[in-house]
């Protein structure tokens, strides 16, 4: 799968991570976009969500299909690589050619599988600031993200305040929720019970688990969307008939969009970093953080523009008016806008007009102000 | 598993089907609480839901646990046994006693497996007027449930609008929509996906599809209860420590609460009842029905209730308030309560002040009325 990935670090010290292991020889495979500028002060960050990939725009080498977040970035759209040195890369713990249940533990020189650290979210920023560090940057123009994305965009700002200048989370949350946490073990749950997932050491066999992976794709793809965009786009529309089947094989289109999403799904994600990812987003939480978002902007100027979608039940509005809330009693510089949408959370993902000019908007006003 | 089930009856002539087919000597097992009166006119049917069955009060003599509807249902209260004839059968394609999948098909003399024919929420509900009429009742004081409950109550209303005075659907709706759809659909994959399923044939063998039943369950789990009530109750509190235990064994009681439901319920459920009847809801949509509810109603006096919660997203108010719209255009006696609640759909099975009031008040109405 890897062989595409030409760009690529391995850190030169053991990464420290939140779980007290540490990781030699980790690699972060990533991608970048535009050119970075003399005065190095136009790089953004944009940081990936659960399934996503360093791919972000342009063709992805590796699916032949285009990046995740074409809409938004390139020449002359919001995040303008003509203006901007792009930077995207895998997570830590992903299938794309980042340190992962799939690498070889170098220790062993066999695959990882479960013997895999579990990481969190402060993990993958930490590895994501030493590549940045070797890319010769020392402060980020900004880190953007959507879902998991915003995850890291907010962990940026704690644990990174004086390295970036602004930051946008997008469609995310200062912590992991019970619905979201019950969503996400529902889904290892199904992967961990698929007989040919073989306790994560199914890379030597010639299985897959398949069947948990598609279910649990299937039951993260309902939360992306909201229950207005299903029924409008799928409502009770039969597949192949007028009738009823009378049996147990597809009769709605939901059904066949849904078994679509889980088989296509399995051909390009790795199962076991689909539960070592979606562990990291339910141990994500902020407010248990020391200090947290307050402390950590104490003596920063960073600006935060926040952005939610009135639709999205799985990071829903009043998660941000939360962390809102509570910046604005640090006197933080934070811009907040709600988008009016009835396509859910994947409603980041899309074309959407009101996000994206007020994305251009907020990125205008901090190119002015930073002198790029 | 029915050695207990006492009370059944099979029908003499075979049930002819919404699919065509024809169900020979269909039995129904019913339970009956207080006593009919020599008018016969204070019959209440209590239908269940998705996973009920007829033993809606009182112990359980399957389970031992207190009925499903104990708080409700009994002598004193909201439904008085000793006012009203209870009468609750367990729904065509379950597994208390009536003909399911797992019942002997009396043509082979072998369990039916996935050979039992798809049924309807229309099949369910013929099956149980051939049983009000064995025992000697022509019109029903009132048809009674919750859920799916409220389904077959509705249908009695458009199939038999002259056989009960009164209707009352609670947390229902007239049509599954496509994200309910979807999360039934979801759960059935789960349990085909499991290897111990054997296509349906599980029976004669020492295994049954319980990881793939329990996913299933875990993921409908969800759906009944409200995002704030997981919040309230479970949060992001951890099970056994205070730390994260770094592994992929259970964190967070809400991960632990779910894995319990699922296990419990693999106890006492079978996995392709569990594909008979979500199929049975997804095909319910009385929309689609000729004439409809509005037609039904035409020469009817049949008088109607509805309940909804504000937090029940499976079976939002919105829904409810599309049929009493239609209702109202046909001059029906409709009245509406929305309860006011943070407990998501499950409310309609707890002891909910409001909720028991309105009902309380509803049925005092309907015995002056009605003279009983």
């Amino acid at each position: 799968m890897n062989s595409n990935i030409e760009e690529k670090i391995v850190l030169k010290e053991s990464l420290k991570l939140d779980s007290g292991s540490n990781l030699v020889n980790c690699e972060i495979a990533f991608k970048t976009y535009g050119k970075l500028n003399k005065k190095k002060n136009n790089a953004i960050f944009i940081c990936h969500a659960l399934t996503g990939d360093q791919f972000c725009t342009e063709k992805n080498p590796i699916t032949n299909k285009r990046g995740w977040w074409s809409v938004l970035v390139g020449p002359g759209k919001v995040i303008d690589t003509n203006i901007f040195f792009v930077i995207c890369s895998n997570v830590l713990g992903g299938c794309m050619g980042s340190s992962g249940p799939s690498s070889i533990n170098p220790k062993t020189n066999r695959v990882f599988g479960m013997n895999f650290p579990v990481i969190t979210i402060g993990d993958m920023v930490r590895a994501q600031e030493k590549l940045v560090q070797s890319l010769g940057i020392n402060k980020l123009f900004a880190v953007i993200g959507g879902s998991m994305g915003g995850m890291q965009a907010l962990e940026w700002a704690v644990s990174f305040p004086h390295k970036v200048d602004s930051v946008v989370p997008i469609a995310a949350s200062y912590r992991h929720s019970a619905q979201n946490i019950a969503f996400h073990e529902i889904g290892r749950q199904a992967i961990m019970a698929d007989p040919d997932w073989f306790n994560g050491n199914y890379y030597n066999k010639k299985k897959y688990p398949k069947r948990g992976l598609s279910v649990a794709r299937m039951i993260a793809h309902i939360t992306y969307l909201s229950e207005s965009a299903l029924q409008r786009k799928f409502g009770r529309n039969l597949q192949n008939s007028k009738f009823f089947s009378f049996d147990f094989k597809t009769d709605f289109q939901i059904e066949s969009y849904l078994q679509h999403q889980g088989i296509s799904f399995v051909e390009r994600f790795d199962a076991n970093s689909y539960l070592y990812i979606t562990k990291a987003m339910d141990y994500f939480d902020l407010s248990q953080k020391k200090g947290g978002l307050s402390e950590s902007l104490k003596d920063s100027k960073l600006k935060f523009c926040f952005f939610t979608f009135t639709s999205d039940w799985l990071f829903p509005t009043s998660e941000t008016k939360t962390i809102i809330k509570s910046l604005n009693k640090s006197d933080a510089k934070v811009s907040f806008v709600e988008i009016k949408t009835d396509k859910g959370h994947d409603a980041f993902l899309l074309d959407d007009p009101e996000f994206h000019s007020t994305l251009r908007g907020f990125l205008y006003g901090q190119i002015k102000k930073n002198r790029i």
